[in-house]
């Protein structure tokens, strides 16, 4: 049994390592099959298909950036604020050490995939969908926690967290077509704007014609 | 003559619909021949590969938002900050106009292409992110008349137009990950927030441990 749970795990590995490179599409189950030294056999024994095996490599994924990076730095121990910009700057790092690795901006892997498939794979939409609304939790909560400290003005903290979100993803879009990870860290300050909550600008985006 | 030369748009409305509804990978050249009514021999005659359709489908999508959008928004009779705000309704109004005909969102075409292929299609990455550079001129050209006005602080504007697209692309990315405009349309507010440029909690996130 020891063996066959290893296959699995492998094959998870091979799927977060090679599509997070290249993409859904193009990594096939014979390629993931070599690059785990898994036999097809064992890989349809625990996945029915490829977007099987991709919603569990998303699980795990996730799981482990909760237990690594999210559990920790949004601690209560911290300030509020600093919990945020420290989980930029641990994705910030995580992006330089995987091009370092590969030469390459490879981005969100959830939202890699979720650009992708979302229009074709209703499971891998729905699961991608979800991670970033329990990554918005976290956001959400420090936001809380945040107005209650008075270290920001009171607002609506779910829809700054969600905005929040959508930044961390556009960043990574664009670090990722520039392939240019300095951009990333000048966009960084745009962070800080979401969080002033300005209301002067808004009228005058909105205003009448 | 005249009949070649439809050929040739023919396969590029045929590769801008597809592969928005879709992906590049999941669109092959033989679907495209049959959804444009064009043979092969004459993809080929046009088109080295379906890379090459890709980048020139970019280049008329490019062409036509330049025209049809960015051209009549970015005009200097509206006031600058105007530009920016109609400009992001004009998207979300062509969001809504696409998910009435699929019932998907489908996100940004240059998003969508450049997330899937900047690691393994070179080409590809340099036209999405020259898209973005020049889709970026404008906003900072808004932006710069916006602070020459006094409606916005002095600021670096090529760094805020770049956050702009950052944000355009997350928050079409969320959109299409939840598959649910009405998200798209409450991010929108972070747009005035990113145009705030507040500088009180930047030093917050920004600060000593």
């Amino acid at each position: 049994m020891g063996q066959v749970s290893d296959a699995r795990e492998k094959l998870i590995a091979s799927a977060l390592e090679l599509m997070h490179a290249r993409s859904y599409a193009d990594v096939g189950v014979q390629e993931l099959c070599e690059h785990a030294d898994v036999r097809k056999g064992s890989f349809y024994h625990f996945f029915p298909s490829k977007g099987d095996l991709t919603l569990a490599a998303l699980d795990c994924q996730w799981e482990m950036l909760k237990a690594a990076v999210l559990e920790p730095v949004f601690s209560k121990r911290l300030p509020p604020l600093k919990r945020i910009g420290r989980f930029f700057e641990m994705l910030y790092k995580q992006q330089c050490a995987a091009k370092g690795r590969t030469g390459k901006v490879l981005g969100c892997p959830f939202g890699n995939l979720g650009l992708e498939l979302s229009t074709q794979e209703e499971p891998i939409r729905r699961k991608v969908n979800g991670v970033f609304r329990e990554l918005a939790g976290y956001f959400e909560r420090a936001l809380r926690d945040a107005v209650a400290a008075g270290d920001l003005p009171d607002q609506d903290c779910r829809a700054t967290a969600h905005m929040l979100v959508a930044y961390l993803e556009g960043v990574s879009l664009m670090a990722k077509t520039s392939n240019d990870l300095a951009m990333a860290k000048g966009l960084a300050g745009g962070v800080a704007r979401l969080l002033a909550a300005g209301a002067a600008p808004q009228r005058k985006v909105a205003g009448r014609k």
